[in-house]
């Protein structure tokens, strides 16, 4: 029996769908994730130009968008344990330009940029509450890195009770095994994967109807 | 370039080493988790084994104790996301054999028995204030599934600070590659990844200072 | 200047209103919070008796509900540093007859019964994400004491976005000090303070319009 | 029987004493909730030069300290239902003069800003987490206002397992009768009041006694 049988037998790799409202989330999109001399992969600068079109779309129908940067205090006074793991992070302070939102996908007016010190983008933040605020049931799930925060993202957006969609081409990282691996993971326990265009074109005709 | 290369170029793979005082998390180490034919893997059933002498050394050494547990209300009230997607974890209600620690890991004493309702320990547990008013600064994870609660778990060990060890041996899965790959990004990451002996050697060389 | 007028000048005293969907939320109508002899007082069995006629209603609508109990494992394990400080609080545990639900109010089918540890029934439980998988955007809380985890309760409500009422003859208080204090406080920063009769009215036109 | 002794029967009221190692945290110290035309009241003056010295000695010890600022985006993208409710908080953006710390307290070196958009200075914070990464096991708590931020930062920090201490003469409020009142609450229930006082010359022996 391959890996694949014994998640199904067990019951794993059920779907829960896109629910009535959808906030598009893009995680850690800057410039120093997307250089693959820096913390980045030419994986990741895929991703980006992918999301760029996606994004537009969730402009155009008004959905609930947010950003999320990696921001420690140049004076050190939040370091934590992650960061002096991966003394990389460091450098991400609020001024720097690895910690910039890439310019293609800059944030435009009143677009939420979650500031975030962990791996997921809902811990020690308050993305659950402003989701629920938003009244957003599902997250979509794009950027960077799939083994890394948009995993640790994902989890806590089931646990957090929405139903999370990741789409396999607006996620990337350094190394295609661990986006791979990553990608199975969450397939079977946290997420429905869909291509960009599976959901958009889910959404265009939803939107169409409504509009 | 391989991936391992591409991991250590950009700074990864850091170890944050033992910290002054340690507690053993056992993740989900209950019968549904261990059964082939249910959730679990003959990995586990190792991991399983290899557990009990670590267990008898921290209960030796009076260092603190936290074992986790799956437990959903029969009635169905608590019913979560998460267990509308994996649907088997609907049956881990408190009285069922399936979400019982397993007999040779059995609690004793005073050693807290944490019910959750996610793939983290820690998610709308109390878990980190415990950790905190017991003194403990460093969590040594077995349990199981490694690409799934142990993940989990360890991801969140970090976020709150916690030095994070993980024990190869002491961690299942239901299959072996998703085992490989999560060990893998948790070595890189969020934690140390040391054999059972390891630690002991460590841990004994230390008690047998202090006692 | 009264210090009635000195928050109307600064700009306190506002309501949120009654939202899309409400959850009634009784806090801690358990046996020993409501004996005057434990830990108790006469104005909190007012609250139980105003309360009664509420459940019916809540229960006749089919809108979500939701009780909390005060539970510590009875072997220790999850003591924490606010039981070590109001001591009572150990001896509530899952069988204890002073932990148990008032007769009155006993949970029916599917209520979930909230085990907290601290004063805030948000706190380490999933109170908030399990409000948010129900639709929820509006909490009606109840409960005792006012003064203690009614408040805690009512803060953590507004912080994680709920529109929060709370109706001031079914909560009550060990004495009206602190009971008339907090309702003061409440009424100015987080909660909409209505009677009961005027949140069932309001609910009895819109379900009456909705069936 | 008065309510002090209602409080005292039921076993309220006990202390927690203080631990190994202190935090100073001073709450929304910023220049709108000083002046009384703005925020504040003339009561929160007082507490602010109470606790001038206080941060001098926590400084000459090296101990760790926090402030907190209420600051939300000035595009409006992470308003939440607080800042509905109370729309002056809406102005406490991030280069606004009214959200800045008052010049006697300004932060120094690498002293920890914490923004916050709730009433407690854990909600949603990395406070809770960054003391214990710190060996905090005690929070001294000072700022504005008793009745709002103040009160509800002590309840979680006794949620979170910190001892807890609220210097009465460094928490100030705008009106009188809600400063009294929260005091009484938090002494019976979550925290030891002291003098600021009484507190230096409890840590005065102990620092002189290590140093």
């Amino acid at each position: 029996m391959n890996t694949e049988e014994i998640y199904q037998r067990q019951g794993f790799g059920h779907t829960t769908g896109i629910g009535q409202r959808c906030c598009l989330l893009m995680v850690d999109f800057v410039n120093s994730f997307v250089d693959p001399l820096q913390l980045g992969g030419p994986h990741i600068q895929d991703a980006v130009k992918a999301t760029v079109p996606l994004l537009a779309a969730f402009r155009s129908w008004g959905l609930p968008i947010a950003h999320t940067r990696v921001v420690f205090d140049a004076n050190g006074s939040d370091r934590n344990l992650f960061a002096t793991r991966v003394k990389a992070l460091q450098a991400l302070t609020e001024g720097a330009v690895g910690s910039q939102i890439v310019s293609e996908l800059a944030p435009q007016n009143s677009e939420w940029v979650v500031r975030k010190q962990g791996a997921s983008a809902f811990f020690n933040t308050g993305l659950a509450d402003w989701l629920h605020f938003q009244s957003v049931d599902t997250v979509v799930v794009t950027g960077c890195t799939t083994s890394g925060c948009v995993r640790a993202t994902v989890v806590d957006a089931v646990q957090h009770n929405f139903r999370t969609v990741v789409l396999s081409d607006c996620v990337g990282d350094r190394a295609l095994g661990p986006h791979d691996a990553n990608l199975f993971d969450m397939r079977q326990k946290y997420a429905d994967i869909l291509t960009r265009d599976d959901l958009l074109s889910h959404l265009h005709s939803r939107q169409g109807a409504s509009t």
